[in-house]
Protein backbone atom coordinates (compact mmCIF):
# COMPACT_ATOMS: atom_id res chain seq x y z
CA UNK A 1 0.00 0.00 0.00
CA UNK A 2 2.30 3.17 1.03
CA UNK A 3 4.65 2.69 -1.45
CA UNK A 4 7.57 4.75 -0.84
CA UNK A 5 9.29 6.98 -3.87
CA UNK A 6 13.06 5.96 -4.12
CA UNK A 7 13.18 9.71 -5.10
CA UNK A 8 12.26 10.96 -1.57
CA UNK A 9 15.10 12.47 0.05
CA UNK A 10 14.18 10.75 2.99
CA UNK A 11 13.30 6.93 1.73
CA UNK A 12 15.75 4.89 3.35
CA UNK A 13 14.62 6.57 6.54
CA UNK A 14 11.37 5.84 5.49
CA UNK A 15 11.66 2.43 4.55
CA UNK A 16 13.74 1.47 8.14
CA UNK A 17 10.45 3.03 9.52
CA UNK A 18 8.61 0.41 7.87
CA UNK A 19 10.27 -2.40 8.80
CA UNK A 20 9.87 -1.28 12.34
CA UNK A 21 6.24 -0.98 11.70
CA UNK A 22 5.66 -4.56 10.23
CA UNK A 23 7.67 -5.90 13.05
CA UNK A 24 4.68 -4.25 15.58
CA UNK A 25 2.20 -5.72 13.19
CA UNK A 26 3.76 -8.72 13.92
CA UNK A 27 3.65 -8.36 17.63
CA UNK A 28 7.83 -8.19 17.66
CA UNK A 29 7.85 -4.75 18.81
CA UNK A 30 5.80 -2.72 21.22
CA UNK A 31 4.50 0.59 20.98
CA UNK A 32 7.31 2.39 23.11
CA UNK A 33 9.80 0.47 20.58
CA UNK A 34 8.35 2.18 17.84
CA UNK A 35 8.58 6.05 20.07
CA UNK A 36 12.29 5.09 20.42
CA UNK A 37 13.16 4.17 16.90
CA UNK A 38 11.75 7.64 16.52
CA UNK A 39 14.28 9.66 18.90
CA UNK A 40 17.21 6.96 16.97
CA UNK A 41 15.84 8.60 13.56
CA UNK A 42 16.25 12.04 14.95
CA UNK A 43 20.03 11.35 16.07
CA UNK A 44 20.39 9.56 12.89
CA UNK A 45 19.43 12.48 11.16
CA UNK A 46 21.65 14.80 13.10
CA UNK A 47 24.97 12.24 12.26
CA UNK A 48 23.85 12.98 8.72
CA UNK A 49 22.09 9.78 8.38
CA UNK A 50 26.09 7.58 7.64
CA UNK A 51 28.52 6.03 8.80
CA UNK A 52 30.79 8.20 10.38
CA UNK A 53 34.72 7.52 10.78
CA UNK A 54 34.55 7.24 14.36
CA UNK A 55 31.83 4.82 14.18
CA UNK A 56 33.91 2.48 11.27
CA UNK A 57 36.71 2.51 14.17
CA UNK A 58 34.60 1.28 16.71
CA UNK A 59 33.01 -1.19 14.43
CA UNK A 60 36.45 -2.55 13.93
CA UNK A 61 37.41 -2.98 17.61
CA UNK A 62 33.98 -4.74 18.39
CA UNK A 63 35.07 -7.32 15.70
CA UNK A 64 38.11 -7.63 17.10
CA UNK A 65 36.90 -7.86 20.53
CA UNK A 66 34.25 -10.52 19.59
CA UNK A 67 37.04 -12.35 17.52
CA UNK A 68 38.56 -12.70 21.27
CA UNK A 69 36.09 -13.19 23.50
CA UNK A 70 35.19 -17.42 25.40
CA UNK A 71 31.44 -17.04 25.23
CA UNK A 72 30.29 -13.69 23.46
CA UNK A 73 26.68 -13.34 23.19
CA UNK A 74 24.47 -10.83 21.12
CA UNK A 75 21.73 -9.68 23.45
CA UNK A 76 17.94 -9.46 20.95
CA UNK A 77 15.16 -6.74 21.39
CA UNK A 78 12.70 -6.77 19.70
CA UNK A 79 13.25 -3.87 17.50
CA UNK A 80 16.67 -5.33 17.00
CA UNK A 81 15.17 -8.21 15.81
CA UNK A 82 12.66 -6.37 13.16
CA UNK A 83 15.17 -4.48 11.73
CA UNK A 84 18.15 -6.78 10.94
CA UNK A 85 17.20 -10.52 11.61
CA UNK A 86 19.37 -12.14 9.17
CA UNK A 87 22.12 -9.61 9.68
CA UNK A 88 22.43 -10.95 13.30
CA UNK A 89 22.45 -14.70 12.64
CA UNK A 90 25.41 -14.01 10.20
CA UNK A 91 27.13 -12.18 12.82
CA UNK A 92 26.85 -15.20 14.99
CA UNK A 93 28.09 -17.34 12.56
CA UNK A 94 31.09 -15.23 11.44
CA UNK A 95 31.96 -14.57 15.22
CA UNK A 96 30.22 -17.98 16.81
CA UNK A 97 28.81 -15.73 19.45
CA UNK A 98 25.50 -17.10 20.83
CA UNK A 99 21.81 -15.25 20.05
CA UNK A 100 20.04 -14.21 23.26
CA UNK A 101 16.34 -12.38 23.40
CA UNK A 102 16.37 -9.99 26.11
CA UNK A 103 13.63 -7.77 26.62
CA UNK A 104 12.99 -4.74 28.54
CA UNK A 105 9.31 -4.82 27.89
CA UNK A 106 9.28 -8.58 28.96
CA UNK A 107 6.59 -10.77 27.99
CA UNK A 108 6.72 -14.54 27.55
CA UNK A 109 4.14 -14.38 24.11
CA UNK A 110 6.82 -11.66 22.56
CA UNK A 111 10.01 -13.46 23.42
CA UNK A 112 9.13 -16.21 21.56
CA UNK A 113 7.69 -15.05 18.74
CA UNK A 114 10.85 -13.25 18.19
CA UNK A 115 12.64 -16.35 18.71
CA UNK A 116 10.71 -17.92 16.10
CA UNK A 117 11.49 -14.92 13.78
CA UNK A 118 14.93 -15.37 14.36
CA UNK A 119 14.84 -19.18 13.66
CA UNK A 120 13.13 -18.15 10.19
CA UNK A 121 15.99 -15.77 9.69
CA UNK A 122 18.53 -18.67 10.51
CA UNK A 123 19.07 -18.46 13.91
CA UNK A 124 19.84 -22.25 14.84
CA UNK A 125 19.48 -21.16 18.45
CA UNK A 126 18.16 -18.85 20.46
CA UNK A 127 18.60 -18.37 23.93
CA UNK A 128 16.52 -16.21 26.81
CA UNK A 129 13.28 -18.36 26.35
CA UNK A 130 13.57 -21.36 27.73
CA UNK A 131 12.38 -21.35 31.72
CA UNK A 132 14.84 -23.72 32.70
CA UNK A 133 17.74 -21.80 31.74
CA UNK A 134 16.50 -18.12 33.37
CA UNK A 135 18.35 -17.03 35.65
CA UNK A 136 18.36 -13.63 37.69
CA UNK A 137 21.05 -10.57 37.37
CA UNK A 138 20.78 -7.33 39.65
CA UNK A 139 19.39 -3.97 37.92
CA UNK A 140 18.95 -0.62 39.63
CA UNK A 141 15.85 0.92 38.53
CA UNK A 142 13.42 -2.05 36.74
CA UNK A 143 12.39 -5.36 37.94
CA UNK A 144 15.27 -7.67 38.65
CA UNK A 145 16.80 -8.99 35.28
CA UNK A 146 16.06 -12.42 33.54
CA UNK A 147 18.89 -13.77 31.44
CA UNK A 148 19.85 -17.14 30.20
CA UNK A 149 22.48 -19.08 31.97
CA UNK A 150 23.92 -20.29 29.18
CA UNK A 151 24.11 -16.49 27.60
CA UNK A 152 24.23 -13.53 29.15
CA UNK A 153 24.85 -15.01 32.78
CA UNK A 154 27.59 -17.24 31.35
CA UNK A 155 29.23 -14.67 28.90
CA UNK A 156 32.05 -12.64 28.91
CA UNK A 157 31.37 -10.05 25.75
CA UNK A 158 27.73 -9.07 25.47
CA UNK A 159 26.60 -7.25 22.21
CA UNK A 160 23.52 -4.51 23.17
CA UNK A 161 21.96 -3.24 20.11
CA UNK A 162 19.29 -0.53 21.19
CA UNK A 163 19.83 -1.07 25.08
CA UNK A 164 18.70 0.24 28.13
CA UNK A 165 20.89 2.38 30.00
CA UNK A 166 20.51 0.35 33.59
CA UNK A 167 20.80 -2.63 31.54
CA UNK A 168 24.21 -1.92 30.36
CA UNK A 169 25.45 -0.98 33.82
CA UNK A 170 23.95 -3.70 35.16
CA UNK A 171 26.16 -5.65 32.79
CA UNK A 172 29.36 -3.58 33.51
CA UNK A 173 28.84 -4.43 37.19
CA UNK A 174 28.48 -8.24 36.50
CA UNK A 175 32.04 -7.76 34.96
CA UNK A 176 30.59 -8.10 31.11
CA UNK A 177 32.69 -6.40 28.35
CA UNK A 178 29.85 -4.39 26.57
CA UNK A 179 29.60 -3.55 22.76
CA UNK A 180 26.79 -1.13 22.09
CA UNK A 181 25.10 0.31 19.35
CA UNK A 182 23.29 3.43 20.00
CA UNK A 183 22.65 6.72 17.96
CA UNK A 184 23.12 8.73 21.00
CA UNK A 185 26.47 9.15 22.18
CA UNK A 186 25.24 11.17 25.56
CA UNK A 187 23.16 8.19 26.42
CA UNK A 188 23.96 5.68 29.79
CA UNK A 189 24.45 2.87 27.45
CA UNK A 190 26.49 5.07 25.07
CA UNK A 191 29.09 6.05 28.15
CA UNK A 192 28.83 2.72 30.27
CA UNK A 193 29.70 0.59 27.54
CA UNK A 194 33.67 -0.88 26.36
CA UNK A 195 32.81 -0.43 23.35
CA UNK A 196 30.03 1.75 21.69
CA UNK A 197 29.59 1.79 17.94
CA UNK A 198 27.52 5.29 17.51
CA UNK A 199 25.43 4.70 14.16
CA UNK A 200 22.40 3.21 12.82
CA UNK A 201 22.19 -0.69 13.46
CA UNK A 202 21.18 -1.33 9.77
CA UNK A 203 24.41 0.40 8.60
CA UNK A 204 26.63 -1.23 11.58
CA UNK A 205 25.81 -4.35 11.53
CA UNK A 206 26.75 -5.77 7.73
CA UNK A 207 29.65 -3.74 8.53
CA UNK A 208 30.78 -5.45 11.52
CA UNK A 209 30.09 -8.54 9.78
CA UNK A 210 32.45 -7.94 6.89
CA UNK A 211 34.94 -6.39 9.51
CA UNK A 212 35.01 -9.51 11.76
CA UNK A 213 35.79 -11.60 8.19
CA UNK A 214 39.01 -9.29 7.24
CA UNK A 215 39.99 -9.86 10.80
CA UNK A 216 39.70 -13.01 11.31
CA UNK A 217 42.89 -14.03 10.17
CA UNK A 218 44.69 -11.57 12.14
CA UNK A 219 47.00 -13.29 16.21
CA UNK A 220 45.11 -12.77 19.27
CA UNK A 221 48.27 -9.99 20.05
CA UNK A 222 46.84 -8.15 16.48
CA UNK A 223 43.54 -8.41 17.77
CA UNK A 224 44.21 -7.13 21.28
CA UNK A 225 46.21 -4.33 19.87
CA UNK A 226 43.32 -2.88 18.11
CA UNK A 227 41.09 -3.50 21.41
CA UNK A 228 43.56 -1.86 23.84
CA UNK A 229 44.32 1.35 20.96
CA UNK A 230 40.23 1.96 20.77
CA UNK A 231 39.52 4.78 23.40
CA UNK A 232 35.70 5.22 23.89
CA UNK A 233 35.27 8.29 25.44
CA UNK A 234 37.20 10.00 22.46
CA UNK A 235 35.43 8.32 19.88
CA UNK A 236 32.03 9.26 21.75
CA UNK A 237 32.97 13.01 21.65
CA UNK A 238 34.20 12.53 17.96
CA UNK A 239 30.83 11.65 17.17
CA UNK A 240 29.09 14.22 19.00
CA UNK A 241 31.44 16.98 17.35
CA UNK A 242 29.96 15.72 14.31
CA UNK A 243 26.59 16.05 15.16
CA UNK A 244 27.06 19.56 16.50
CA UNK A 245 28.69 20.26 12.93
CA UNK A 246 25.21 19.58 11.54
CA UNK A 247 23.34 21.98 14.02
CA UNK A 248 26.08 24.96 12.26
CA UNK A 249 24.89 24.12 8.82
CA UNK A 250 21.45 23.85 9.54
CA UNK B 1 -3.14 0.99 33.94
CA UNK B 2 -0.06 3.29 32.92
CA UNK B 3 0.20 6.07 35.79
CA UNK B 4 2.88 8.22 34.66
CA UNK B 5 4.20 9.93 37.90
CA UNK B 6 4.22 13.28 38.43
CA UNK B 7 7.52 13.59 39.82
CA UNK B 8 8.98 11.93 36.90
CA UNK B 9 11.31 14.08 34.94
CA UNK B 10 9.48 13.40 31.90
CA UNK B 11 6.54 13.08 33.16
CA UNK B 12 4.79 15.75 30.71
CA UNK B 13 6.50 14.34 27.82
CA UNK B 14 5.47 10.78 28.83
CA UNK B 15 1.38 12.25 29.42
CA UNK B 16 1.92 13.72 25.23
CA UNK B 17 3.01 10.42 24.16
CA UNK B 18 0.35 8.38 25.96
CA UNK B 19 -2.19 10.61 23.89
CA UNK B 20 -0.36 9.58 20.68
CA UNK B 21 -0.62 5.60 21.81
CA UNK B 22 -4.21 6.44 22.59
CA UNK B 23 -5.04 7.75 19.12
CA UNK B 24 -2.95 4.83 17.89
CA UNK B 25 -5.56 2.38 19.66
CA UNK B 26 -8.35 4.35 18.27
CA UNK B 27 -7.26 3.92 14.55
CA UNK B 28 -6.06 7.67 14.10
CA UNK B 29 -2.58 7.60 13.88
CA UNK B 30 -0.34 5.11 12.16
CA UNK B 31 2.64 2.98 13.27
CA UNK B 32 4.37 5.30 11.27
CA UNK B 33 3.01 8.39 13.27
CA UNK B 34 3.65 6.72 16.27
CA UNK B 35 7.31 6.75 15.26
CA UNK B 36 7.64 9.97 13.59
CA UNK B 37 6.15 11.54 17.50
CA UNK B 38 9.42 9.63 18.80
CA UNK B 39 11.16 11.69 16.51
CA UNK B 40 9.55 14.87 17.33
CA UNK B 41 10.82 13.96 20.92
CA UNK B 42 13.86 13.76 20.46
CA UNK B 43 14.21 17.60 19.15
CA UNK B 44 11.96 18.67 21.73
CA UNK B 45 14.39 17.50 24.25
CA UNK B 46 17.07 19.40 22.40
CA UNK B 47 14.87 22.61 22.25
CA UNK B 48 14.60 22.02 26.01
CA UNK B 49 10.95 21.00 26.25
CA UNK B 50 9.53 24.70 26.23
CA UNK B 51 8.76 27.39 24.00
CA UNK B 52 11.22 29.37 23.21
CA UNK B 53 11.29 32.82 22.76
CA UNK B 54 11.43 32.59 18.85
CA UNK B 55 8.64 30.45 19.04
CA UNK B 56 6.76 33.14 20.30
CA UNK B 57 7.59 35.32 17.39
CA UNK B 58 6.75 33.18 14.96
CA UNK B 59 3.39 32.32 16.99
CA UNK B 60 2.36 35.95 17.08
CA UNK B 61 3.18 36.12 13.32
CA UNK B 62 1.37 33.49 12.25
CA UNK B 63 -1.62 34.46 14.34
CA UNK B 64 -1.01 37.97 12.52
CA UNK B 65 -1.10 36.09 9.07
CA UNK B 66 -4.24 34.28 9.94
CA UNK B 67 -6.40 36.60 10.89
CA UNK B 68 -5.19 38.76 7.36
CA UNK B 69 -6.58 35.31 5.47
CA UNK B 70 -9.13 35.14 2.96
CA UNK B 71 -9.40 31.33 2.95
CA UNK B 72 -7.56 29.77 5.89
CA UNK B 73 -7.19 26.33 6.14
CA UNK B 74 -5.98 24.29 8.96
CA UNK B 75 -4.95 20.74 7.43
CA UNK B 76 -4.77 18.19 10.08
CA UNK B 77 -2.83 14.71 10.21
CA UNK B 78 -3.64 11.74 12.66
CA UNK B 79 -0.75 13.18 14.81
CA UNK B 80 -2.27 16.52 15.29
CA UNK B 81 -5.85 15.09 15.63
CA UNK B 82 -4.89 12.76 18.54
CA UNK B 83 -3.03 15.66 20.56
CA UNK B 84 -4.67 18.50 19.86
CA UNK B 85 -8.07 18.48 18.59
CA UNK B 86 -10.02 20.73 20.56
CA UNK B 87 -7.03 23.13 20.38
CA UNK B 88 -7.56 22.84 16.41
CA UNK B 89 -11.33 23.33 16.79
CA UNK B 90 -10.82 26.31 18.79
CA UNK B 91 -8.51 27.95 16.61
CA UNK B 92 -10.75 27.08 13.57
CA UNK B 93 -13.64 29.35 15.26
CA UNK B 94 -10.74 31.86 16.26
CA UNK B 95 -9.82 32.23 13.35
CA UNK B 96 -12.44 31.40 10.83
CA UNK B 97 -10.06 28.83 9.56
CA UNK B 98 -11.71 25.36 7.89
CA UNK B 99 -10.30 22.29 9.03
CA UNK B 100 -9.30 19.57 6.22
CA UNK B 101 -7.80 15.92 6.80
CA UNK B 102 -5.10 15.47 4.80
CA UNK B 103 -2.82 12.28 5.84
CA UNK B 104 0.38 10.84 4.29
CA UNK B 105 -0.36 7.45 4.93
CA UNK B 106 -3.76 7.99 3.48
CA UNK B 107 -6.78 5.92 4.04
CA UNK B 108 -10.57 6.39 4.06
CA UNK B 109 -11.75 4.78 6.94
CA UNK B 110 -9.07 6.60 8.92
CA UNK B 111 -9.63 9.72 7.17
CA UNK B 112 -13.42 9.18 8.56
CA UNK B 113 -11.90 8.18 11.74
CA UNK B 114 -10.10 11.43 12.18
CA UNK B 115 -13.15 13.68 11.01
CA UNK B 116 -15.32 11.99 13.43
CA UNK B 117 -13.13 12.51 16.16
CA UNK B 118 -12.58 16.20 15.47
CA UNK B 119 -16.03 16.57 15.39
CA UNK B 120 -16.97 14.79 18.55
CA UNK B 121 -14.57 17.59 19.64
CA UNK B 122 -16.47 20.78 18.33
CA UNK B 123 -15.94 21.09 15.02
CA UNK B 124 -19.14 22.01 12.65
CA UNK B 125 -17.32 21.14 9.20
CA UNK B 126 -14.30 18.71 8.48
CA UNK B 127 -13.14 19.15 4.73
CA UNK B 128 -10.93 16.77 3.18
CA UNK B 129 -13.03 13.34 3.41
CA UNK B 130 -16.21 13.90 1.23
CA UNK B 131 -14.86 12.32 -2.44
CA UNK B 132 -17.19 14.84 -4.34
CA UNK B 133 -14.82 17.21 -3.73
CA UNK B 134 -11.57 15.70 -4.32
CA UNK B 135 -8.96 17.04 -6.12
CA UNK B 136 -5.06 16.36 -6.49
CA UNK B 137 -2.49 18.78 -6.89
CA UNK B 138 1.33 17.58 -8.16
CA UNK B 139 3.45 16.64 -5.36
CA UNK B 140 7.28 15.56 -6.06
CA UNK B 141 7.85 12.16 -4.55
CA UNK B 142 5.07 10.60 -3.35
CA UNK B 143 1.71 9.95 -5.08
CA UNK B 144 -0.47 12.92 -6.36
CA UNK B 145 -1.54 14.57 -3.17
CA UNK B 146 -5.34 14.61 -2.40
CA UNK B 147 -7.27 17.92 -1.31
CA UNK B 148 -10.35 19.62 -0.84
CA UNK B 149 -11.24 21.88 -3.49
CA UNK B 150 -13.44 24.02 -0.92
CA UNK B 151 -10.46 23.65 1.77
CA UNK B 152 -6.58 23.09 1.00
CA UNK B 153 -6.94 23.65 -2.91
CA UNK B 154 -8.44 27.01 -2.75
CA UNK B 155 -6.93 28.70 0.26
CA UNK B 156 -4.46 31.07 0.51
CA UNK B 157 -3.04 30.77 4.31
CA UNK B 158 -2.59 26.90 5.43
CA UNK B 159 -1.59 25.81 8.77
CA UNK B 160 0.39 22.77 8.69
CA UNK B 161 1.50 21.18 11.84
CA UNK B 162 3.53 18.06 11.62
CA UNK B 163 3.67 17.56 7.48
CA UNK B 164 6.27 16.25 5.29
CA UNK B 165 8.52 18.10 3.44
CA UNK B 166 7.20 17.48 0.11
CA UNK B 167 3.92 18.27 0.93
CA UNK B 168 4.97 21.90 2.33
CA UNK B 169 7.22 22.81 -1.14
CA UNK B 170 4.02 21.24 -3.13
CA UNK B 171 2.36 23.99 -1.26
CA UNK B 172 4.28 26.53 -1.81
CA UNK B 173 4.66 26.14 -5.33
CA UNK B 174 1.23 26.92 -5.73
CA UNK B 175 1.61 30.38 -4.05
CA UNK B 176 -0.08 29.17 -1.10
CA UNK B 177 1.67 31.02 2.31
CA UNK B 178 2.40 28.07 4.90
CA UNK B 179 2.28 28.51 8.24
CA UNK B 180 4.39 24.97 9.92
CA UNK B 181 4.86 23.92 13.19
CA UNK B 182 8.00 21.54 13.20
CA UNK B 183 10.29 20.58 15.87
CA UNK B 184 13.21 20.52 13.18
CA UNK B 185 14.31 23.97 12.40
CA UNK B 186 16.82 22.34 9.58
CA UNK B 187 13.44 20.27 8.06
CA UNK B 188 12.53 21.38 4.09
CA UNK B 189 9.17 21.82 6.09
CA UNK B 190 10.58 24.49 8.05
CA UNK B 191 12.65 26.06 5.53
CA UNK B 192 9.95 26.26 2.64
CA UNK B 193 7.33 27.26 4.92
CA UNK B 194 6.95 31.16 5.45
CA UNK B 195 6.05 31.06 9.15
CA UNK B 196 7.66 28.21 11.02
CA UNK B 197 6.97 27.52 14.78
CA UNK B 198 9.85 25.52 16.47
CA UNK B 199 7.73 24.09 19.43
CA UNK B 200 5.76 20.99 20.50
CA UNK B 201 2.29 22.05 18.55
CA UNK B 202 0.44 20.94 22.36
CA UNK B 203 2.25 24.24 23.68
CA UNK B 204 1.76 26.20 20.41
CA UNK B 205 -1.38 26.04 19.59
CA UNK B 206 -2.72 27.06 22.80
CA UNK B 207 -0.23 30.38 22.48
CA UNK B 208 -1.71 30.74 18.93
CA UNK B 209 -5.27 30.62 19.87
CA UNK B 210 -4.08 33.54 22.88
CA UNK B 211 -2.37 35.55 20.09
CA UNK B 212 -5.14 35.41 17.86
CA UNK B 213 -7.49 36.75 20.39
CA UNK B 214 -5.07 39.05 21.23
CA UNK B 215 -4.54 41.16 17.75
CA UNK B 216 -8.48 40.14 17.12
CA UNK B 217 -8.49 44.35 17.26
CA UNK B 218 -5.86 45.26 15.24
CA UNK B 219 -6.00 47.50 12.11
CA UNK B 220 -4.87 44.88 8.91
CA UNK B 221 -2.17 47.52 8.80
CA UNK B 222 -0.85 46.36 11.95
CA UNK B 223 -1.20 43.00 11.18
CA UNK B 224 0.52 43.08 8.16
CA UNK B 225 3.49 45.06 9.75
CA UNK B 226 3.46 42.19 12.47
CA UNK B 227 3.67 39.45 9.04
CA UNK B 228 6.46 41.92 7.78
CA UNK B 229 8.75 42.19 10.35
CA UNK B 230 8.94 38.51 10.82
CA UNK B 231 11.96 36.80 9.24
CA UNK B 232 11.48 33.10 9.19
CA UNK B 233 14.62 32.22 8.18
CA UNK B 234 16.48 34.47 11.55
CA UNK B 235 13.92 32.78 13.48
CA UNK B 236 15.24 29.34 12.22
CA UNK B 237 18.65 30.13 12.60
CA UNK B 238 17.91 31.14 16.32
CA UNK B 239 15.90 28.30 16.70
CA UNK B 240 18.66 25.91 15.73
CA UNK B 241 21.38 28.07 18.15
CA UNK B 242 19.15 27.03 21.30
CA UNK B 243 19.51 23.24 20.09
CA UNK B 244 23.46 23.58 19.90
CA UNK B 245 23.55 24.34 23.33
CA UNK B 246 22.18 21.95 24.75
CA UNK B 247 24.49 19.88 22.82
CA UNK B 248 27.01 21.40 24.02
CA UNK B 249 25.79 20.56 27.66
CA UNK B 250 25.65 17.21 26.71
Amino acid sequence: MDEISPQHPRAESLRIRKRIVDGFKLGLVVGEGLAAHGRGEAFDYFLGERTTREARKAIKAAAALLLLAENPVISVNGNAAALVPEEIVELSRATGARIEVNLFHGSRRRERLIARWLRKHGAREVLGVDPRFSTRIPEVHSNRRKVDRRGIAAADVVVVPLEDGDRTEALKKMGKRVIAIDLNPMSRTARAADITIVDNIVRALPLMIDAVRGLSRKSRTELRKIVEDFDNGANLAAALKAMRQRFKQG
